[in-house]
């Protein structure tokens, strides 16, 4: 057995883990994980235990552990994107800015945009996320690199072009195929329809017979704004939610995200079908969607509500402590209740709920997980007193504290180091600057 | 000239300082702060005629440097109640935890929680905060050992007992006496009538006067809430700003916080009278205020809106950086308005409209000004790429990537190491232990 901090295969997914002195909640743990990944022992004595088998030791002293983040809405590449339009309005923003840019867009630019992401995930605790773009395969190669989980799929939109139907389904069935091929078990496929307003009903039947039949997850955007909830009424004579029912679209391996605009019965029609919501309310309220996401309503018809920070150019960072504060006051504010959303519910909504929509392992501490596990540092002024570890965690701490983190009982941070962590900061800059200037060659 | 890294009197107060490589927005800069603490020199330029007449270096590549954050509104030794309790209703919250707690506080406490908020307050880039709160010359010490500026006063409560406006006064003119004797340039005291709803007008009508004679702040609460807009116009037939200014409690001294149900008409009253208004966002959604600060009366009425993060046991931080991203999603949010406090004016908001109100030096890096200069790491997943600097720091970055920070030229804080921390977190978690002890023995 080494120390860590001299300990070279730290890093490297070899041997069983010691994790000592840390807390979980109020009780001082140690927590030991086997070489498969898994825990096997949670408890005060686990370290006298497990000392002379345990191959790795992280000495956890001043730190809470907490169970690994789960991001459930992302765009990860666009992280190239981040500040490079705010303060616009939405459809000036997405077709005088972002879309144009997007244009110019390479696989090699997905893939260096989703490894900045992946690591500013993990330094500030998030382990899994579900992401919907472009390139998707040169995004899987980034997920497969940093260590983390991605549940991924491609943005599917047809706008009703039966030849852009016939390409996004394919570049669906390929997506689902590269990930099967690559046989991680951190790296799952999706399908991805856009939007109500993007795929029309026969295509979204296509995506709902196909989630099922792949027996995969149906990530799709849903009631964001107030317009397109309007727009579909008008349409089709339903909320964007009925509409997607009667598409097969709504089961259990159904993720819609926002849901802003979602009324009461559409929450009840969610929550009879299994569906999952992710809240993204920093988004939401940078792009002043107007109503919050009724998280009264979705609680109450018993909906799972996971947390998500959206892509980087409508937040602009990949922070889930931040979200879980702004979800935990957002909440209170928007719905004039303030009891509302507390600080357990919105780390659970980070957390197992998270890992429940994804349909992935962690999200818990417990013996038999697979160890997705995050150490919060407690030597930092926010986090002192220390009267209540939760509120803490949710109201006062930042993404910044998190000092150590393990995906699948790997570690891929350790008391702040990161490997490689100079190169992806300097490939995803230069992939950024390369991004503009094609865009700007081309204008 | 010595090299700060193995510089020993870096933080000794002594002497000139050169700052190489830093970056202000779009232009890389050297700056050069003389032994006065006052800036002589900003330009690319500078390290090579300065270099030789510095006494100390310090080397800033990969940073932006940016005036130091002003937080215009916070009862500091609140610290000690982080999260105490929360998630409650208000007047429960106020009545059966955050008031008996108070009941026991001792101005030890108050000393060791205002180490705490000051120590918070410099690793996330404040260096000036507006404080009300009790045992203010307890306060008035710790910020004098903090190195940061401070405008204290006393929280004057009467509810209408002439015993209480007595001892008010007394503890009042005691406290800016006090803090007159300590000639601390850094320190400047206030007049703090809690609120027009624990203050009768006849009280109130004191703190003008006593603003006015001795040309201090008075520093208030208003409009807070809709009740006690509601409960003022029931006693006094006008709104809470209007009895204010009845009271002659309106001037460009007059900084009053919150704001959150302020009307069109009582925003032009406030800026014919020059006054300045604190906006505490955080805090108002966590305590479910339901109305934002109309932030867009305020502005076109031209009053000055400064930023805040109120006291610890409502918000439960003191970061700015956090504060103006939540101020700038909340205004669009609320308002429904996309363009609305775009990032620019959330950073003037945090720092030269926050001096502008505290009537304080800083709140801007210009030649002749105090040094008061935070540096902003860039070597971090959050602040890559820079498109828009500023839209990073507003959107993107949290207070941990706050790497130096001076006030007044005196360094506070050097590549995250802040000298005496160890003490003082240690100090305020075994106050805020003994206090809940005190409390739990008397009840």
């Amino acid at each position: 057995m080494s120390a860590c901090v001299h300990d070279p295969d730290l890093f490297t997914n070899k041997g069983s883990i010691l994790i000592t002195g840390t807390r979980i909640g109020d009780r001082n743990v140690d927590i030991f994980i086997d070489e498969t990944g898994t825990i096997r022992d949670i408890g005060e004595g686990v370290s006298k235990k497990c000392r002379s088998e345990a191959e790795h030791q992280i000495s956890a002293e001043k730190t809470l552990a907490i169970p690994g983040l789960v991001n459930a809405h992302t765009h990860a590449a666009m992280t190239l994107l981040r500040g490079y339009a705010d303060d616009m309005h939405l459809q000036q923003w997405l077709s005088e800015k972002i879309w144009p840019l997007e244009a110019h867009l390479t696989g090699e630019d997905v893939y260096w945009g989703t490894k900045l992401a992946c690591l500013e995930m993990i330094r500030s605790g998030t382990v899994a996320f579900n992401d919907m773009y472009f390139f998707m395969e040169d995004a899987a190669r980034a997920v497969d690199e940093s260590g983390i989980r991605g549940v991924l799929c491609h943005g599917f939109i047809t706008f009703g072009l039966a030849e852009k139907f016939e390409s996004e389904v394919k570049a669906t069935e390929n997506l689902v195929s590269h990930i099967r091929g690559m046989n991680n078990p951190r790296i799952t496929p999706a399908v991805g329809p856009h939007a109500p307003y993007t795929v029309p009903p026969e295509h979204l039947e296509w995506c709902g017979s196909y989630s099922k039949d792949e027996d995969i997850m149906l990530h799709i955007h849903l009631s964001e704004t107030e317009q397109e909830v309007i727009d579909c009424k008008k349409a089709h004579g339903v909320t964007p939610a009925v509409l997607l029912d009667q598409c097969g679209c709504l089961s259990e391996r159904t993720l819609a995200a926002h849901g802003c605009w979602l009324e009461d019965e559409d929450c009840r029609l969610l929550a009879e079908r299994g569906c999952h919501v992710a809240h993204n309310p920093v988004s939401n309220m940078k792009l002043a969607t107007g109503r919050a996401m009724p998280y009264p309503s979705l609680r109450s018809a018993g909906v799972n509500v996971a947390l998500a920070t959206d892509g980087c150019s409508s937040n602009n960072n990949l922070d889930l402590f931040e979200e879980m504060k702004v979800a935990a006051i957002g909440q209170k504010f928007f719905w004039k209740q303030d009891t509302l959303l507390p600080a357990e519910e919105a780390l659970s909504m980070a957390t197992s709920c998270g890992a429940k929509a994804l349909g992935i392992p962690g999200g818990s501490i417990v013996v038999g997980q697979a160890a997705d596990i995050v150490l919060v540092s407690l030597d930092h002024p926010s986090m002192v007193p220390l009267h209540n570890p939760v509120s803490n965690l949710v109201y006062s701490a930042s993404g910044c504290q998190v000092s150590t983190v393990l995906c699948n009982g790997r570690v891929l941070m350790y008391e702040k180091e990161i490997p490689g962590e100079t190169a992806i900061l300097s490939g995803a800059a230069d992939a950024a600057a390369g991004l503009l200037n094609r865009a700007a060659q081309n204008t």
